[in-house]
């Protein structure tokens, strides 16, 4: 079977009913992505569509669910096991602290997915620690302990990982950095307001720069008030990762997110983590691109598969 | 043998020669404490002088390791194995990150304790990590996962308990917050300066407020200047503990050190958690009073005594 780590297979056609594969759905707030995989995690088919946050919770799920028959169909063979990546703290009834796609926290996404495929195993986590799974499994978390993946994209995450696997904290909810207190006195303000793709958006806007977050980041390639936005903001998240890397002295950070491909963004949190942290973590993009999340949700499938009897 | 499980054993007189002991001790900013447990980390015997850390960190050494032989001498027995607890980054030969006591980064503490006992068996940790080592045996943490031991004495740092162990960090420096960037614009100050037991008698100082520290959160129990310039440096460890907790979403705090001792502090610290913290963790006082740090040098020697051939 012709075999590509991301896009879509052309020939020789899969043939339906082969060997089990496994389904990812990785949602994020702007963009979900769905890919199938073969039973080693190696993706066959994979698409992504944008959220439409705004409509709400429901048409988002149906079209990722539609558009998992879809490639589920062109791929063919039964699902095995199916994993799927949220923002926010997932229970089995519900998503709490996933603000950003309105009636998110009421979806019971492996009910759903289960209910569609009906395919038993179906494992669910927080975007960013299926992320993180990804990375300890094939990435840049393979060969480094403690790991820290850093998530700057439409919210602000992090993940950690400890001696092969992912941390999921006492509530399931390790990582939800975007809840620490930014600026000014107490109590500040959210540092997710601050300092996610869509702070930066806002930023962007009340600065008269075209083109968002990313017309933001270009403009303050050189000196400016663009700059200097850009650069206390920066400060604030830095303040953060600072503290987390203090407290956890991470072998490796991974950062991971379309905010997280700015290289000026990148250069600027480097030297500000340089500058304070007496022992220094690699710092490393994700080599994943946006896949990160949906790796991860594969990943979580594989490890779903039940075990033969 | 009668067993208490602090102070001084009385009576009956230990029997010299009988069942090896466990040595431990803990350095610390301003005092050491040396304690003589059995082999299951009982203390026999133990007692705590002052550091004197102005008059360097050679003289400390040495009158800790008078007293250790002291106490072995009283309690009799050969020492199985010893544990040593200090504050920074221990290394086999030498100590970052231990600022409060002048010459302590080039000590070898292990090399200082094995030549004068002549065992060979002894471990050092850091005194956080150890303070956590013993909530974890016998303490706080016993039954919660993951856990953060937060040490606010001469110093500021924490600990971290994952999966019933103590989390080392890739350069042994995990949990040293004390670098934290507080306060105003970056880069700011260090959160150990602005919050540590000498933070806070300086500040005392500075508002004339007598008795140091502990003077100062007296006068804070009324309203006025000691109460804002208290609450000011309150807000800020809050904030980088609030980090702390999203990252780790800890099922437990344990709080340990002189400053956390305080009542009003305590009361300050965990309202402002509850405030902004979108799951809450236990916050607890250590029941181990000053002596976390020398307990877990104990378990580190019981944990270092080599396995019987």
């Amino acid at each position: 079977m012709s075999v590509r780590l991301a896009g879509r297979v052309a020939q020789p056609a899969p043939v339906a009913g082969a060997a089990p594969t496994l389904l990812g759905i990785d949602f994020g707030g702007t963009k979900m992505a769905v890919g199938v995989a073969d039973g080693e995690g190696r993706l066959l088919a994979c698409e992504r569509v944008p959220t439409y946050a705004e409509q709400g919770a429901q048409q988002a799920l149906d079209r990722a669910l539609d558009l998992a028959a879809k490639l589920v169909g062109e791929v063919g063979g039964p699902i095995a096991a199916a994993g799927i990546a949220s923002p926010g703290v997932v229970r089995p009834d519900g998503i709490d602290l996933a603000p950003n796609v309105p009636g998110w926290d009421r979806l019971r996404l492996a009910d759903a997915v289960r209910d569609r495929f009906g395919v038993p195993a179906v494992a669910v986590d927080n975007d960013l620690n299926a992320a993180a799974l990804a990375e300890l499994r094939f990435g840049a978390l393979r060969d480094a302990d403690p790991g820290l993946v850093v998530g700057l994209g439409t919210g602000v995450a992090a993940a950690l990982t400890v001696r092969g696997s992912v941390l999921a904290g006492h509530h399931g909810a390790a990582g939800e950095i975007g809840y620490a207190v930014a600026g000014g006195p107490w109590p500040g303000t959210m540092l997710e307001l601050d300092f996610s793709g869509r702070a930066l958006d806002r930023l962007a806007d009340e600065l008269g720069v075209p083109g968002t977050a990313a017309g933001l980041a270009a403009a303050a390639e050189r000196p400016g008030p663009a700059r200097d936005a850009l650069t206390a903001r920066v400060d604030e998240l830095a303040r953060h990762l600072i503290t987390c890397c203090l407290l956890l002295d991470p072998q490796r950070v991974v950062l991971v997110g379309g905010v997280a491909g700015s290289e000026l963004i990148r250069g600027l949190l480097v030297e500000r983590l340089a500058a304070v942290l007496p022992y220094r973590p690699d710092v490393v993009l994700s080599g994943f691109a946006d896949d990160a999340a949906l790796l991860g949700a594969v990943v979580l499938a594989r490890e779903a598969v039940p075990a033969p009897r």
